[in-house]
C-alpha cells in the first residue's frame, strides 16, 4: 500500500488504482492470478474468479433514480477465501498471499479464512494458498493439509511462520510464464491425480 | 427497493439497511437463502456463500492510518451469479431471483450471468437458478439445462418469460420449511443423483 499523510482525500484515477493495487512494483500475485484466471476462462480449461472486496455500506445518495452514489462505506474484513471456481468437476478454493520476507507469516492468514479452508477441504474440495515471496519471484503451492499442519505447529509451539525452506520441501513451486503467467491449474491437476 | 425522493441522502441504519434489503415484505428469497446457508454450514453439510457485491471504488478517504473510509463509490454489474460454494465434492454455482409477475422474466438474468453459468455447467458444476413467485410465497430450481431451454426459444421465437405453469412442469418446488427455510441442497441431491 501506498503511505498517505493523515487526514488526506484521496481521489483514485485509474492510474493511481492501479499503482495501490499493483503496490507501484511491477505485478502483484493478484495480477498473476487475474490474468491466468482470464487465460484459463477464454480456453475453457477452468472458471475461477476473484470474489468482489466485502464492504459495509452506509451511506448512498441518490442524485437521480437510476444511479446511486455511495458515500460512505468501510473494508469488511474477509470470511472466505478471496478465489473460488471450478476446474473440471473439481471445486476449486484458495487463498493468495505474498511477502517481503524471507518467510511466510501465518497471521497473513485469518483464523475465520482457515476455518473457511477447513470446511471446503472436509467437502472434497481442492484448497490451497498460493504464497508469493517478492524478494525471489517464487510461488508456492501449498496444500490445505500441509497448511494445517504449520497452523498445528503454531499453536503448539508458538512458531508463526513458515520459512522457505519448509516449503520448499512440502510445497509445489508453480511454473510462471508469459501465458498464462502463473499455470497453478496444472499443479492443481498433479494434486489431484496424487490424491486420488 | 424503497424509492426515495430525488437528490436525497440517505443515512442507513442498520434497520433501514435491513427494511432495504428485505424490501420492507417479509422475508426476501436472499433470506431464505442465508439463514439456509447458515444452517448448512453448521451442520457441516455444505459451504455455500454469497459474494460480495461488486463494487467500484473511486474516493477513499485515510483519517487515520488504520482505518479507510471510502467516500465515493458505485454498485457495479455482477459478472457471476451471486452465490457457489461445494456440496459433497459437487460444485454448486446458482442465482436467485424473484418476481412479483404471475411468469419468471428472463431479462432478470444478465446476458454474462447465463454465459458465467454455461461455463460453469461445461466444468461439471451443478448449476440452477431459484426463483421465487413472490405473491404465492413459492420457490422453484431451475436446473441450468432447462433455463438453456427458455434462453434459446426467447432468441428464437421471442418469449420474453417463463410461465408458473411451465415450471411447475420442468423445474423442481423447492420444500420450504422453518429450519431450514428453503432445503434447495435436498434438490441438488435429487438432481445430481438423477444426472448420474
Amino acid at each position: 500500500m501506498l503511505k498517505y499523510p493523515n487526514r488526506r482525500s484521496v481521489l483514485l484515477s485509474s492510474k493511481e488504482n492501479k499503482m495501490i493495487c499493483y503496490s507501484n512494483r511491477g505485478q502483484t500475485l493478484e495480477d498473476y492470478i487475474n490474468i491466468t484466471n482470464k487465460f484459463y476462462l477464454e480456453r475453457n480449461i477452468a472458471v475461477i474468479h476473484k470474489k468482489p472486496t466485502p464492504i459495509q455500506i452506509v451511506k448512498v445518495d441518490y442524485p437521480r433514480r437510476s444511479n446511486s452514489v455511495i458515500r460512505e462505506a468501510y473494508y469488511k474484513t474477509a470470511s472466505t477465501t478471496d478465489y473460488n471456481g471450478i476446474y473440471r468437476g473439481i471445486h476449486v478454493d484458495f487463498e493468495a498471499k505474498e511477502t517481503k520476507q524471507v518467510s511466510f507469516p501465518l497471521r497473513n492468514v485469518h483464523k475465520h479464512q482457515f476455518e473457511h479452508m477447513h470446511n471446503v477441504n472436509n467437502q472434497g474440495g481442492c484448497v490451497f494458498i498460493l504464497i508469493r515471496f517478492i524478494q525471489t519471484d517464487e510461488v508456492y503451492f501449498l496444500p490445505f493439509a500441509k497448511l494445517k499442519f504449520f497452523w498445528q505447529r503454531m499453536n503448539e509451539n508458538g512458531r508463526k511462520s513458515i520459512k522457505r525452506e519448509e516449503l520448499q520441501k512440502c510445497a509445489e513451486k508453480v511454473k510462471m510464464g508469459f501465458s498464462p503467467p502463473l499455470d497453478y491449474i496444472s499443479v492443481v491437476e498433479k494434486y489431484v491425480g496424487r490424491k486420488g
